[in-house]
């Protein structure tokens, strides 16, 4: 899939920071989850479609595309914080604007204000298929930031 | 891990209905989740801890704790439905009151309201770590009631 | 206050059959708001700072906000639904992102996706001070389409 | 109206703190709210009805509603305060169980957790006609604590 436009990419340091963070979640990995993009104050996850991830209905269940637009959303804060630091989630809370079904669904993070202490991500999933791409998720989480031996 | 109190079970035919349902995700299966019970208006799904179902930091990810709470929210659902029924998620929302630890945690999904279209549920996530439950999600969910073959 | 860009106005019996509805919502009156802009899926109410809006430090409180941002959401719906029906709220999230402060704020809300019962829709709140606009409140919303005579 | 039972009461320092806090809420007093109960992590805030407080058929308007939730969640947290500190509210979710029709409305703020920084608490609201209670809001919502002069 390509992105719709050119994005803009976060610099070779904090791309290899968040990158790091993605690669120690346990379910990212078990879900078959790739971090396809990271921006300042973005990121990108794919999932594929595949009998893993569905719901009763063969949809892509909710849980998958919220945790990879989770994941998404706290890729993106990252992108923005201090080496040394790190996120949780808060919260969030995402609409099923439509059943996910597709080759793929695309999640997309971005910050919407990054505080001192909390930042505010929009998350969106599109699923993909045959080359169409549709907005199938829309939601928006809180996270706070940490430090790398989190404990709030 | 023990119920806290004994839980009144569904009828056997609701059950099975309720079960056949679960069985029928993918994702719950991938995680190894298993639904252990049944009651009139609530469902209860509990999640082994293992490393394919963390965050960054080794606890549970948000992804992994809402996908069960999303799915025990829909179990709940169903069994207030009539047969041929099935039901869809149309959005949640939840906060992480603290980070998941544990052998495994368990959610429950409870009816806090049915109607003729909507019904809407309380979400909760419970920690059991060395026979020690603590509350660490909290959440709502509403579910629209859609025939066999769904599409809103 | 201008709005940032020309913005599309929806048919004249459109915007009657909206202004309406909101003329009718008392709260709307007792609150000093105002319906600025009725557009195909969008609807922008503004409300004017003054001690009847306040919580207690001064700011805009989040119920007069939220209460803004509910009926502009409400009138979004509204002028995608044909003549005769209603709309009601059924959900509502919203993060605050800086205390509201200023002259007046503007809520804003948008058609995510209009289906055949339930519309979602995306709600965010500016506050203008000086003639300087800022995002306040940004939130999501589900609503249901009834008939005149509204009973889910 | 009568609690349905016997509440217990914060401490006589708490409930003349929170009453302040509550009683510099602009918002609450041109809404005719009042606040009924402060107890060790909650609140309860009654809204008689009237029609400046309706949306547009009549019944309790989802913004009268959620501003009295708010600031009862708002005045629950600020029970478990110390002196010299104050809350903002973060985020919140309702949803609308029912129509909220009714003599009076009475809004239920619960701390579900609070945290050093961050405070969640349960938000309920009950219709009351002819003493028959029913409820009719139910939600979630995150607050921070900040010093008294706030700015996070």
């Amino acid at each position: 899939m390509e992105d719709r436009t050119r994005q803009e990419q976060a610099s070779p340091e904090v791309r290899a920071r968040v990158r790091a963070d993605f690669e120690r979640q346990g379910l990212m990995r078990h879900l078959g989850a790739r971090l396809t993009h990271i921006g300042p104050g973005s990121a990108h996850i794919v999932l594929p479609g595949r009998p893993e991830v569905t719901q009763q209905h063969g949809y892509f269940h909710a849980g998958a595309t919220s945790a990879v637009a989770d994941s998404a959303g706290g890729c993106a804060a990252l992108t923005l914080f201090p080496e040394g630091t790190s996120v949780l989630s808060v919260e969030y809370k995402i609409n099923l604007l439509a059943p996910a079904v597709g080759d793929h669904v695309e999640a997309v993070g971005t910050v919407l204000r990054a505080g001192r202490t909390l930042t505010v991500c929009r998350l969106e999933v599109f699923a993909v298929r045959d080359g169409e791409r549709s907005l199938v998720v829309s939601g928006q989480q809180t996270l706070i930031r940490v430090g790398e031996r989190p404990g709030r």
